[in-house]
Order: structure tokens, then sequence, then C-alpha cells
């Protein structure tokens, strides 16, 4: 068997079959980050800004991403989705994000958790590129997992 | 005036007006990479896998990405891309990947290239997740842009 | 806790956890109108025109509104519905509008009732707008729903 | 001719040709309202929400439908926006929601300020719905329009 | 040069540069059927239908699904259409259909046209298949385009 | 009842109501074909382009359309899918397309098989225009389905 599941014994594209897996509740975690200038944490912690739409925006970029994660990865399963939450935090160069998303369903949400954080992380991206076009989008990765066969898995610290 | 131009004084999102920009020729290469393990870049390079569908299929979610940027991105303004070409490279725990996106428009395209290189990205991590669930999708940053009134911009090496 | 229920405790937006909920049959109505002159009335009802596509346009734009209410409102969820049905009424400066929505989920689907019901009056606003451009559509609200933990609801007459 | 311009002579629906308008600079603008109680514009508007993202994720919502106007309205054309802005403001039982929609093309963007506006209500109103079922998304009219070649048309006050 | 010139050199699929082609008016027209039994034919023509949704339905679905081409086709580019109409003609056997589109544009819109008779044909079939499971959508070609750097081309008859 | 399912006894179309029905494991297949010339079919499938991104964009194409038909088909249910996989082969002036689809659902997804055959006929379509204008897609039809109310249905051959 081809150990990369998403290919068939001849190397070919397709949607894994889960059909015969049980419906179980599943939990899944990701974080990722936006790496940019201090002078940019600065503006968007500002008191000034507290008030302003700058993660509001990205948190809802990052859910609604989450939905459309089986028309964004192409062999990604639709899966209907319980719940999507979307944290940041602030270090003196990066903002960082954190998605939790569950379902009940008959396979993983691992990519919808990365969606969205690749795509909050974007959205971040795109506010701050004028001021620092070097800002960076990274770190984009599984923290947690839970539910399914293979039950809890998590990310060494 | 708010310097982070996505906001109004009252740091209100809202679509930056372009209208009064002029049509130019407008370039993006942006990059990024999957971080895996030895074994799997073994996989994904091996002999039996080269015709093997994974590069194609991360290559055309990247372009699609591309398209869709306006309706991932809240801010981001609909721009019909001339060009958009996807190229994969690998080191020996990292698959590499560069976007390049063209354009005759108002605005820039940076975030067009760059979320080609996060759904090509994430559609590698998607395929290799199951072997490898601590892979990592990252240093997705703007490498170089032409046109527009700044000219050219280059990332530093 | 927030009686915003879309909201956490400290006021940011997330999509509600269902996962606890239990699936049931759920059936949602809705209402709305496009006001605009009697003229425009007269032509979309007159004989000539009672093959015209006018109001099988704004309901086909109705129901595809229906399925991806998902899509268009952030916090919604993701809900299979079971049908969609669309009813247009005439008085004399108005269409009447209703929406009927079913699902057997785990959440209710008062949004896909109230999307359909607004996308179609936004399709019949577009075909009168040319010659009534102070046509208004509104008055969307919802008029019955059931299914769910709090039973049978409906819209005082 | 058919005045329902969106029908040909056997009144069948069409995307009308704009191949030979001028491209010019079009603005419209439109307005609505969510009409719902005293007790719900007071949790909106309380100290202790002023940080909360009601507004934003309507005011995202809305920004994010303005540029799918073509994918939900039919017989709508695909137009690049050049800027879009959503604005809300309150009454004793109402949130009052405009939008500016502005492009550089060969055909009006009216649909797009309605749509906008429709969209950033209906978030409102799921946001709402729990506390209010009774609530009403309305008055989703046209205020003015500029250019193309009826120049500037603006609605009774 | 690869022939098929949404190939590069090796083989890799990319969007192709449309960049440095002059903006032309262009039309394209396609046609296709959808094949099914004389008993179908007869209840979609029949005097009781006449005022029925079966061929608007299909005429919405191809309308709208032009627009979406370059979301579905992966290597086609976003093409704002200034016009789109489709019509349907009835043989003993077979619903007839053809598809108009026009843009002024960089590139040429053949696979708007046939997309659009494709889903159309497709649209009907859903609407038959439940009495003709045997129902066959096929013969979608391209019948005539205008404008460009090749002029016209028309299919042999 | 009107033997078109997809109406109404008024000839009205609606999303006929499913939830009555068994959720059951339901399979689709359907075929179809891009007749094109022996020189397209030479170089699709010359040793040179073995490794070409022919056949792979064309599947993704059609993996991805399976999983939007509710978004094309008007009156399709939204279906979230199990499984899907498309399949080519060669004839001398023809490229064969079979994709097999698979669901546990409250209804069939026939037209999800036929949507995945349609678009990934058309992205093939799209590739060999340039060479050959006279291409054509065809013969897209349902070869088999279980599952459901009706047990298993197979196409003479």
């Amino acid at each position: 068997m081809n150990p990369l599941t998403h290919l068939d014994d001849d190397g070919r594209a397709r949607m894994v079959d889960v059909g015969a897996k049980p419906v179980t509740r599943r939990i899944a975690i990701a974080e990722g980050r936006l790496d940019t200038t201090a002078e940019v944490i600065g503006l968007v912690r500002s008191d000034g800004l507290k008030k302003a739409d700058v993660l509001p925006t990205a948190r809802i970029a990052g859910i609604q991403a989450a939905k459309r994660t089986s028309d964004l990865i192409p062999l990604a399963h639709i899966v209907p989705l319980d719940a999507v939450s979307i944290d940041f935090g602030f270090e003196e160069r990066a903002i960082t994000i954190r998605a939790t998303v569950s379902t009940t369903a008959r396979t993983g949400i691992e990519m919808e958790a990365l969606t969205a954080v690749a795509v909050a992380g974007l959205t971040l991206h795109d506010m701050v590129k004028a001021i620092d076009p070097a800002a960076q989008t990274g770190g984009i990765r599984l923290i947690e997992k839970r539910g399914g066969k293979r039950g809890v898995w998590r990310a060494d610290a």
C-alpha cells in the first residue's frame, strides 16, 4: 500500500474512502505565527487601536477558511464543523495564532485547524505588509488532536 | 492617517480605494516551505513516485488559491491575474515552494503569491500528515515585487 | 455568560459549539418583500410575462443562497439541508417572498431561511432597479421555527 | 423591447451585454437596518462590549459579500471593486447599516452596495436572533449612485 | 515549446501569461445536448409545463457557471464577462443547449461558453434522471469564436 | 404528482425533501469522454509527457467539482462525500473518464459523479483546445448506482 494514503497504488490522487470509519467526536488544535517588527506589534497593541478591527478581521477570515477547507485542499473531505475558535497572542515581534476546531464525523479535521491558522495569518500579513513587506507567516503546525482511531496526539513542546 | 492602511482613522476595516492608482504590470514572487522528515522526502522523491500526483496536486491547489485570494482575505481586491506558476524544490527534510504571479491592474498581488504558497503548502501538509503529524508549513514571505508606485522590492537573502 | 452567544466572555466572535446538541428534524420559515411601484408589479404579473423568468430566477437564487449560508454568514454552521422551497405572492406594490427550509441536524436553520429570502429579494431588486431605482428589499424576518430545544416558535401576526 | 432589461423579448433571463458601455468611475451607496429590541441595542452598545466583535464581524461579512455579488445574484456581472466600506449607526431599537462601494468599470454596482448591506444585516441578525427571534432585517435600498450614462441619482430623503 | 500550452517545458501545469496580449472584444459560442427519452421531452414541452421552471433553472445554472469558470477549470483565467445568454431547443429525444458569451479582455472565453453548456446540461440531467437514469449529457463543443489573434473560427457543420 | 420530481404541482422548482429517507451507503459511477485528434492523444501519451500534469490536473479538477456539486446544480443537496476517485483511459482519438463517488447519506450522488466527469472533461478540453479547437466533451452518463430505495441500477453496455 502506498504510505502516502492520498495516493492509490499507481500514485494517483484520490479522496480516501472514510465510509467505514465510525462517527466520533474529534478535536484539532493548530498554531502558527506572523513574524513582523516591534513597530507593527506596537501599532496593533497600542491603546488607540484597542478597538481596531485588526484581530477581529483575521479571526473572521480564519473561521470562514475553516469552513471552506474542503474547497481549498483538493483531497480534503467536506466536514460540517461543530465549533471553531481562534485566539491571538503577542510576542515582541510576532502575533501568535491558535485555532481550535471540533466535529462529530467520520474523519479528522487537522486540515481545518491548519487552514484556519494559515488564513488568519495571511489576513494579518495583508494588513501589515505595507509597513513591513518582510513579514512572514509560518510555524503552522498541529498541536493536538483527539478522537478517531489513534486517540490523542500531542506535538512535542 | 492610520499607518495600517486597511483601517480608517477610527480603526475600522475597509477595502482601501485603489481607483486613483494607475493600471500597471505587476509581478509578485513569494516562497515558503513544508518541513517534514527525511523519510517523507524520500517517499515523495523516490523513483516509484516520480509519476505520482503529490506535487501536481499541490501545484493545482496553489494556482486555484491564487485566483480565490479576494474570497479568502477579507480586505483584498479582486484582481484578474495574467499568470500564475508554482515551483517546488527539495531539501533533505523540506519541500520548498515558490509562487510567481503577475497582473496588469491597479493594485498589487503580494497576497495572491503568498496565498498560493500557503495553500500549496497546506495541500502537501495534508498528504504527509498521516505519516508525519508534526509536519510544519511556514516561512511564507514575499521575495520580490515589481510594478506600482514603489517599483522593485526584494527581500534580503 | 455573554447573552450574545456568538461571542465568548471577552467579546470575541466564535462559532458556537453545537456538538452536544441532539440531531433533530428542524424547520424554519422566513418572509420578506420587495417594495416597488404598481407599474413594475404590472409588468411582472402581465400576461405577456407569464412565461417570463423573473420569479424562477429569484427562486433559484434564493435556493442556492440557502445552501451557501455558512459561506456568507461568518458564524453560521455548515448544515446540509433536507429541503428548500420559495414562494412568491403579489400585492399592489410589492412582491412577497417566503422561504421554507428543513434539515435533520444539530443546529437551527433560521439563517438559511432568512438568507434565502434576502437573496431572492435582492435578485428581484436587481431585475427591477433599472425602472425603479427606489425599490426596497426588506421585512426579512423569521415566521416560524420547529425542532430543537425550544420547540415551536411563531412570530406575532 | 422588454422594459425589464434582464429579460429578452421572449421573457428569458440573460446577462445584459455591457460591452459597448464606457469604462467610468462609479459609486453606489446603499442603506438598510436591523430592527431589534432596546435590550439588544443596549448589549451591543454597552461599555463592556465596546471591544466586542459584533460590528467588525458584520462589517467583514458585508465587505466579502460585496465581492461575491456576481456569485449570488444570477444576472449580475463580475465587477472588480476599487473600494468597499461599511458604517453602522445606532437608534434606540435599530442598528443602521450603510455601504459605499466604488469601481472603474462598464457597469453599475448598485447590487454590490445592496448585497453588502443585506449580508451585514443578516450577520447582525444571526448574532441577535437567540435573544430576539423577532428581529427584522430590512429597508435595503439605494441612497445614491454616480457615474455611468445617467449621472447622479439620489433617493428621496 | 510544449505544444500543450498549459504546460511548461517540463510538463508542469501553469496559468499561461496573457499579460502581453491586447484587450479585444471576444465572443464564443458553444453547444451541447441532453439526450433522453421522447417521454421526457413530452413532459418538458407539454402545455401543462409551459410555465414550468425546467428551462429557467438550467439557464440560470449555466449563466452562473459561466461566471465561475475560473474557479472550476484550474488553469483558466478570471475574465469578467460582458454578456451571457443560453438558448434551448427541442428534438424528438433531446434538448439542445447553446451558450453565447462575450467579453472585452486579454484572453479567450471558449471555456466560459463550454462550461455554461455543460452545467446547463447537467442541471437538465438532474431534473430528468429520476425518470430516465440513462440520460446523457454530451456533444459539448465550440461552434464559433471571434476576437483575439486568430480572428474568427467556426466549427464544421 | 409531477413526474419531474424537482418541480412542485405548479411546475415550480424546489429542493425535494429528503428528510424522511434513510441514511444508507450509496455509490455512483459515471463516465464520459473527450474526443480529440490522434495527434493530441499522441502528445498526452508520449514518453516525454509521462510526467506531465495533464491527467493530474483534470483529476484534481474533477474531484473538487464533485465536492462543489450542490453549488453548481441548483436543486442538488449538499452531500458530504466519503470518497471520490477518477480514472482515465486512452482510445485512438479520445480520453475516457470515469468517476466513482460514495457517501453515507439520505440522498443519491449521481450528480456528483456526473459533475466530476464533466469538469474533468472540460479541464482536458481546456488543455487541448489551442491545438484542437474542434475537441468535444461528451457521453456523460451514469454507469451504475447502488444504495437507496431502488437498490442497484446499471446502464446497458
